[in-house]
């Protein structure tokens, strides 16, 4: 809170709408879910701007991803998304890209813009196609419908989710106030490095292309990336991060005064996103947060709590409320990170539990305790370094289980 | 089977002490449980020989970890093994390594040999110290008790695991029929490389100690390390080799005529074992196989065949008999492996369900039929070359989130 203070930037309401010049609509177009929205656009009316895009590493990319690098990489600014749920479009072949262009086109036209300009993402159950007779007819009712509220988005959105994500936060930028929103899903097949994840993140800052970039990929390392529910990752995430510059700011680059700022902002407002993410893990009914310090480095220490918050052990012992430490210590070995175990201090919210290479004497009620709130910390200091990283993940519960053992049928 | 007859080998009944010369026991000594063995002795009454030891690879090992690494690379032959359950010591400092060398001692003079002659084993929970009293007590009434059924040593190195695991072989080599026989534990913390499993391997047969390490290393890679039953490697895994000879067999090296018979009865009886781990992992109801064809190398299969058996998502559509088959597509994405998505072609059971890119014509009622059985094959038929690779693991249920969200307490 005090550096956010010191270089200016503040907690707002709001989601994806929430930067000047940005509208969105959600709509139920019955693609798969009946009655709940599940077709949404997000629109810049002020053209212009600069985008920037993380996508999924697996090597099954899903159609509306192909159609959106293109559209990124290529030669138009990205200035509208159109995205469903309930169906992925992911693993459907020549019929799948065509579809997903047809999204784009249709929501070109419906916006009066140009199909370059428009991102195009899904999420739901892969190898189906998509009713594109439907698809149609929400992108048509969605685009009468746009408005400055961005809730109805963040809902159409959703699969497995039980809440809504967005923040948005201000910052002051070249004699601006800049405001950087944005809305994400996921709950399930979240894993670092892009699960099944969807933000929009948008600002009105306007933003030299590279610099937006960069600093996208360094708060995606930081936030997205950091988060683990089941250890899958899927064929459709993406980040996407619009900026249209109707704050008026002057351009903001690598070397201005407001870099900082705007970087921290962007940072904020997807570490908030991240950790709902997290919290809404399917089944979940704890938040997980696992701090590293004293590591070689900020890479190093955040694949050791990547580690821990992905151990199903560590998980399941959340849920238990069982401060069972060794999982925890075991996490860390196969991490595939070196370091001296001896030289690691763990605690359980505030109970040291390890330290100089054996268990450190404690209150076994009182570590146990620590686990019994709806967000839990574990820390893990270690000697190696003075780099540290926090990752956050979930329980692991029953729910869970049923949650996947029938999500299809 | 018709290549294990070509090549002589023969299924048998027996485990760890099936091979000629060896003996065991098992007690209940109460160091954690009541009133069930958790104190065993393996002995191979004929001195010398050879013996190979592969261990985990976390970073984090325990005491009884070091102390039989001494012992197998050190300058004795060991021809003993003394195991415990209930309690790992891991992560126990000093005094743990003081408690497992003591083990260690303790067993020697029972047996009348060396210390540098016993490997020593736990498994348990991470972090408590055992009580020496209780072990030492223990080891005394085990070497009264041993004796050439291997049961009670199995039954002795349980920890969640709901039963016994042994396998046996025999095969003809060098003029001889010599016998291997194994017994593992390991319900939990299992993954590749050696996770919370325990398996000690005999053999009657005399093999060249480099030989012995080289089918050990390969075996345990095309078996234990292929099998998964939720992602957590411990500190505490090893799997442990005793050959003493006393089949008479001229002694077996990489150019002996036996070699390959002696090493697929070796991979034959760890296979089994491996099976029965993932058939038992905690909470599991299924054994879930699968299989990867069509691999650029083994090791490529290998890795993506593990990647879709340790998927959480994977194994919750096992358990929900659900063919989820853009999981296991998923999987595979997310695996680190490079190939061609559209050059797959993927199966539960005999059924076809992707291939060419997209979902392929099928009875969804018929592939979740494929998913009803206890043993369930999911196999992957690539196009990147001619090398393929299995893997084992189970279902993900309700009770391994029951079972870990207690173990402890």
């Amino acid at each position: 809170m005090n550096k956010n203070t010191e270089i200016g930037i503040s907690a707002v309401e709001g989601g994806a709408a929430a930067a000047k010049g940005f509208v969105a609509a959600g709509v139920a177009c019955g693609a798969r879910y009946e009655g709940r929205r599940d077709l949404g656009l997000l629109f810049s009316e002020t053209a212009g701007g600069t985008a920037a895009f993380v996508c999924t590493t697996n090597v099954l990319k899903a159609a509306p991803l192909l159609v959106t690098r293109e559209a990124v990489e290529g030669g138009g600014v990205v200035r509208a998304v159109v995205a469903n749920s309930g169906i992925a479009n992911a693993a459907t072949g020549r019929r799948g890209l065509e579809d997903a262009r047809r999204m784009q086109a249709l929501a070109a036209r419906e916006l009066g813009i140009g199909a370059d300009e428009v991102a195009v993402a899904s999420t739901g159950v892969i190898g189906e196609h998509l009713p594109m007779d439907r698809i149609e007819a929400g992108i048509k009712s969605a685009a009468a419908d746009l408005g400055p509220d961005g809730k109805a988005f963040a809902e159409a959105i959703l699969t497995t989710d039980t809440r809504t994500k967005e923040a948005a936060a201000t910052a002051e930028v070249g004699g601006a106030t800049v405001t950087v929103g944005g809305t994400a899903k996921g709950s399930g097949m979240i894993h670092p490095n892009m699960a099944t994840m969807l933000a929009f993140v948008t600002t009105d800052a306007a933003v030299e292309e590279g610099c937006l970039r960069e600093v996208l990929s360094r708060a995606t390392e930081r936030t997205f990336n950091r988060v683990t529910v089941d250890g899958d990752t899927s064929p459709n995430d993406m980040v996407l991060l619009l900026a249209n510059g109707a704050a008026g700011n002057e351009k903001i680059t690598r070397d201005s005064p407001g870099y900082e700022a705007f970087a921290a902002a962007l940072e904020r407002v997807m570490r908030e996103l991240a950790k709902e993410i997290a919290r809404d893990g399917e089944g979940a009914t704890k938040l997980v947060e696992v701090v590293v310090e004293g590591a070689r480095s900020e890479e190093s220490a955040a694949r050791l709590a990547r580690s821990v918050v992905g151990s199903s052990l560590v998980k399941a012992a959340a849920h238990g409320e069982d401060a069972n430490w060794g999982r925890v210590l075991t996490a860390m070995g196969y991490s595939g990170e070196g370091f001296d175990p001896d030289g690691v201090e763990l605690f359980f919210g505030p109970v040291k539990v390890f330290g100089g290479g054996a268990p450190a004497p404690h209150d076994a009620a009182e570590a146990n305790a620590a686990l019994a709130a709806d967000e839990i910390t574990i820390t893990a200091r270690m000697s190696e370094g003075e780099a540290s990283a926090e990752a956050w993940g979930c329980d692991l519960t029953y729910e869970y289980v049923k949650i996947n053992g029938s999500y299809r049928s």
